[in-house]
C-alpha cells in the first residue's frame, strides 16, 4: 500500500486540493451529474414480447419495490443508531443511493454486457445498492458527507468488475456459482470493501475517538431491521423464475425465523440479558446466509442455515465488540463483519453441503476472488477517498447540518 | 380451574424449576428449535400447473408481504405505547412471529392436513401469528421475554385445532362459517384466548401496579396503526379468488373510513377532546369488523360496518377503561378485547343481515365454538406460562435489557 | 371576494352558529357520514373480462396500497415537523383521506361519468387524496381539526370539476394534455388550491406567530419522505398500461435520484451547509416533476427533469423563505409551494420539450385553467371554512388532544 500512497500522494493531493474549495467542487460533482443524466440511454428492451411477459415484469417491478423499501429505510434507519449522527446517516443513504443507481443503469447501457429487460437492469443495480450501503456502514461517521459520493463513485467499477467475472463468469474463469440472493457478491463483497476502506481511512485520533450509541434511537433501528426483514425475500427472489419463487421466498423466511430465535437465545447465553442491538442486527443474518442457496435449500435446510448464521452473527457482536472493541468497532462502525461478512461467507460455504451438483471449485474460486478484489479494492477507495479530507469533529452532524442541537 | 392448578402444580412444577436454570433452558429451547429446523418438510406444491398458477402465487406472495408489514411493523409499534417497555414489545413480537411461523408449518405438514400451495400455507401461517400477537397484547408487559416463545408454542395448536373445526369444518359439527378475514377465528379467537390467558396469570400485586403510557411514544404508535390500516385489505383478500379481489379491497379500505371517521367524531363525543390512543387504535375495528363479510358487502354496507364497528371500539376505548380501569386495564395491556375482541364478534353477526344464503345457525355456532375454545384454551395457557415464573418488575425492560437507562 | 364574504357572511354565518355546538356539529356529521355510506353503490364493474383482466387489476391494487402507504404515511409524517402540533397533523391525514376516498367514489357513480373497474377508479380516488393533503399542508396548523373534514368536502367538487375539463376534456375545450403522472392537475392543484385557501384563512395574528420546527421529530420526517421517494413510481404508473410500466418507473426513480443529488448540491452551495429540511422535501421534486412526462421521457431526460426540479425546490426552500419569511412561511406552513407547485408546473411545461407531438396549446390551456379554478376554488374554501372559525391557540395539540405534555 505504501506505492500506492506515494503514487498518489504526488499525483492526486493536487488536483484534490484545487477541488476543495467548495465553488469547485460543488461544479465538479454537478458537471458529473450532467453528464450521468445525459448518457444514461434508453435501456435495453426486454427480448420477451406479450402480455404475459409485461405481467412477469410488473411483477419484478413490485420486488423492485420492496428492495428499494430495504435500500433507504431499512439500512438508513439501521444506521441511526450512531449518537448525533442521525441526520448524516440518512442523507448519507439517499446519496448512496441516488449516485449508484444511474451511473450502475449508464455503465451496463455499454456494448459488453449483456442485454436485459428495464426492471432486471434496475434491480441489479439495487443488488450493487445494497452492497455500497453496507460498505458505507463499516466507515460510518468517519467521512464528510460529499466523499459518500465519492466512496460510491469508486465502488461501482470494482463491484461490477466482481459481478463480471463471478456472477457472469465472463472470462470463464470461476465456473457457475450458486450465489442466487448474493451472499457473497453483494454481502460479503459490500462488508470487506468497506471494511478494507476503512481500515485506509482510519487515524490514529479515530482509535481514541469512542462511538457512543444512542438509547433513544433503538426502536428507529428496530424499524430498520423490521424493514429488511419483511422484504428480504422479495430481495432474494427478485430475479427467480416465476415459478420457483414460492419456495424460494418460503426458505427466505424460514432462515430469518431460525436467526431470529437463535439471536435472542445466544444473546442471552452470553451476555446474560438481551441486547436490542443483537437483535436488531443478528436477527438478519439468516437473511444474509440463505442467499447462496435460497433456491436449492429445503425448508428445514433453509432455518439450520439461518439459526447457525444468527448464532455466528450474534457471537461476533457480543463477543469480538467486547474482546476487541477498541479495535474493532473503530474500524467498523456498524459490526457489517459480523452481520454481511462472516454471515455472507458462511452463507456461500453452505451451498457445497446443499446444492446437489454444486461446482465445488467454481463456488470456493468465486468466494476467493470476491475476498481479495474487495480487499484490494477497498483499500484502493480508503485511500484515494481520505485525500479529500477529514471532517473536524467525527461521528457528529454538527459540522455540516443546519440547526443541530 | 383448580383441579386443573393442581394437576399442574403436582407435574408440571418440578420439571419447570429444573428448567428455570438458564443454561438448561436455553439447551431446552434450541434443541426444539433445531427439531422444528428439521422437521419442516418440503411444503406440499400447488396441484394447478402452468405459469399463470404461478403468476397468481407470486401475487398472493405480494399479499403475504403486506400481512408480515402489518405483524411486525404494524402491531409491534402499536405496542409501543408502554412506558419503558418498548424494547420488549418489539422484542417479543419477532419471537412470536419466529417461533409460530416454522411450526405452525411443520404441523400443517402432518397427513390430516389438506394439501396447499406453498404461499396458501404461509398465508395461513401468518394468519396465525396476527392471533397470537393479538393474544399476546393483552398480556403484554407481564411475562419474561422467553415467556412469550412458551405462550407461542401453546397457542399453536388450540388455534389450529379452532381453524380446523371452524374454517375447515373438519368433524361437520358446523357447518360454513363466513368469516373470510378472520374476524372470528383470528380477531375474536385471539382477543379472549389472551384475556382468559391474563385472568389465569394477573396476581394482585399487578392489579396494583398502574400501566404508565409513554407520550413521546404516541407516533410511533400511529406509525404501527398506519401499516396495518394500509395492508388490512392484503389480509383479508390473501385468499380470496383472483376475480374477487378488487370488490373485496375496496369494501375493506370503506369500512377503515368508516372507522376512522366514527372513532374521531365518537372519541370527540364522549371525551370532550381527541385521545390519540382511540386514533391509534380504534380508527381500524373497521378492519376487524368487515373481516367477516369482506367479499360479500356491498361498499355501502362496508362502509356501515366500519362506522359501527369504529364507534363501539372507541366507546371500549373511552367509556369501560374509564369505569372499571383497575380491572379492565391490568388485565387486557392493548385493550384487544375493545379492538379485536367485541370488533370480531360484532363482524361475524353482521354476516347474518349482509351475507345472502349464510347458514345462520352455522354462524352462530362457529361464533359460540371459537368464544368457548378459545376461554378455555387461553385459562389453561395462562396457568402453564405462569409456572415458569414472572418477572420482577413488571411492564419494564430493565431486568432483561442491557443498556436500559 | 368582498362580495362573495358579505355573501356568504349573511346566509351561512348563522347557520354555522347553529351547527358550532358540538352536539349539533357531530349529529351533522355522522348523518353526512351515514348518507356516504348508502349512497356508494356497487362501483362499476370493468368492462374487460376473463383472468388476464383479473390479474391486470390485482397488479394495479398493489400499486394502490404503494399509494395508500404515500397517502398516511408519506404524507402524514413529513407534516409533523410543526413542533407540538403532531398528532394533529397525523389525525389530519387519517381524517382527509377517510372523508375523500368514500365522497370520491360516490360522486363518480353518478351517470355522467365514465365507467371503470373498481381498482381503477379507486386510484383516481387515492389521486384526489394525495391532491388535498397537499392542499391541506398549506394551512396546516391553523384550522380545527373537524375543520379538515370540511376542507376536505368542499375540495372534491372542485378535484373533480377540474379532473373532468383538463384530464378528461369532458367540454372539449382544453385537448389532450400530457400529465400521466398529475404534476399539473394533482400536485399544482392541490398546492395552489392550498395556498388561496390559506390566503382567505389567515388573520394578522397568524402573520405574528412564527411556526417553531421540531427538531426531534427530523428522522419522522426523513421517514415520510423515503416512503414517498421509495413508492413514488407506483403513484405516477399506477394508470399506465401493463407494457409501459417498466420504462415509466425507472424513469420516475432517476428523477428521483436527479432531485436528490441536486438538492444535496444546492442546500450545501445555497446555506453553506446541508438543512435536514431541503434533503426531506426538495429531494422529491423530481417524483412531482417527472409526472408529466414519466411515460415519454427518455431515462436522460428524465434525470434532467428531476435535477432542475430538485434546484428550483431547494432554491424556493432556501431563499424565498429566507428572505419573505415571515409572509411565506405563515402563508404556507409546509412550503408546498416549493414542493408541489412550482415543480408541478415546471413538469407540465417540460412536456412540451420532452412529448413529441404534444397539443402545445392543450398543455398550455390545461395549465392555465388547473392553475385559475385552484386559485378561485381555494379562495372560496378558505372563506366557508374560516366562518366555522379558528382555534384558540394555532399550531398546538393542546386545544384538542388528551393528555398533551
Amino acid at each position: 500500500m505504501c506505492n500506492l500512497n506515494t503514487l498518489l500522494s504526488s499525483q492526486t493531493k493536487q488536483i484534490v486540493n484545487l477541488m476543495r474549495h467548495k465553488g469547485i467542487l460543488s461544479k465538479f460533482i454537478f458537471v458529473t451529474l450532467f453528464f450521468i443524466g445525459c448518457s444514461v440511454q434508453l435501456l435495453a428492451q426486454s427480448n420477451e414480447s406479450g402480455q404475459i411477459s409485461s405481467i412477469l415484469q410488473v411483477q419484478q417491478y413490485d420486488r423492485a419495490i420492496h428492495i428499494m423499501a430495504m435500500l433507504l429505510i431499512g439500512f438508513g434507519f439501521l444506521m441511526v443508531f450512531v449518537k448525533k449522527y442521525g441526520r448524516s446517516a440518512l442523507t448519507a443513504t439517499f446519496l448512496l443511493v441516488s449516485i449508484l443507481l444511474p451511473v450502475y443503469l449508464s455503465i451496463k447501457t455499454l456494448g459488453i454486457f449483456e442485454s436485459r429487460g428495464e426492471i432486471e437492469q434496475f434491480i441489479l443495480a439495487e443488488f450493487g445498492a445494497a452492497s455500497l450501503l453496507i460498505a458505507a456502514g463499516a466507515i460510518l461517521g468517519r467521512i464528510k458527507i460529499f466523499q459518500y459520493i465519492i466512496l460510491g463513485l469508486l465502488f461501482i467499477p470494482f463491484y461490477i468488475l466482481n459481478e463480471l467475472i463471478v456472477v457472469e463468469d465472463y472470462f470463464h474463469v470461476i465456473g457457475k456459482v450458486a450465489d442466487t440472493g448474493g451472499s457473497i457478491v453483494i454481502h460479503a463483497f459490500g462488508a470487506l470493501f468497506g471494511i478494507a476502506a476503512a481500515v485506509s481511512l482510519t487515524t490514529k485520533k479515530d482509535m481514541e475517538t469512542p462511538i457512543q450509541s444512542d438509547a433513544t434511537t433503538d426502536k428507529y433501528s428496530i424499524l430498520g431491521s423490521m424493514v429488511l426483514w419483511i422484504f428480504w425475500p422479495s430481495f432474494c427472489s427478485a430475479l427467480v423464475p416465476v415459478e420457483a419463487i414460492p419456495h424460494t421466498v418460503v426458505n427466505v423466511f424460514l432462515a430469518l425465523c431460525g436467526s431470529t430465535l437463535a439471536t435472542y437465545i445466544a444473546s442471552v447465553a452470553i451476555r446474560g440479558k438481551v441486547s436490542i442491538a443483537d437483535i436488531a442486527n443478528a436477527a438478519l443474518a439468516g437473511g444474509v446466509a440463505i442467499g447462496a442457496t435460497c433456491d436449492f435449500a429445503t425448508h428445514g435446510q433453509a432455518m439450520i442455515i439461518g439459526a447457525i448464521a444468527g448464532t455466528i452473527s450474534t457471537i461476533g457482536f457480543a463477543k469480538l465488540q467486547d474482546k476487541q472493541q477498541k479495535f474493532h468497532q473503530i474500524i467498523d462502525t456498524c459490526g457489517v463483519s459480523n452481520l454481511h461478512g462472516i454471515p455472507g461467507i458462511f452463507g456461500g460455504l453452505a451451498a457445497i453441503v446443499v446444492v446437489e451438483g454444486l461446482d465445488i471449485s467454481a463456488q470456493l474460486k468465486g468466494i476467493a476472488f470476491t475476498v481479495a478484489l474487495a480487499v484490494v479494492a477497498g483499500l484502493f477507495t480508503g485511500k484515494v477517498v481520505s485525500l479529500f479530507g477529514r471532517p473536524k469533529e467525527i461521528y457528529n452532524d454538527f459540522a455540516e447540518f443546519q440547526d443541530v442541537e
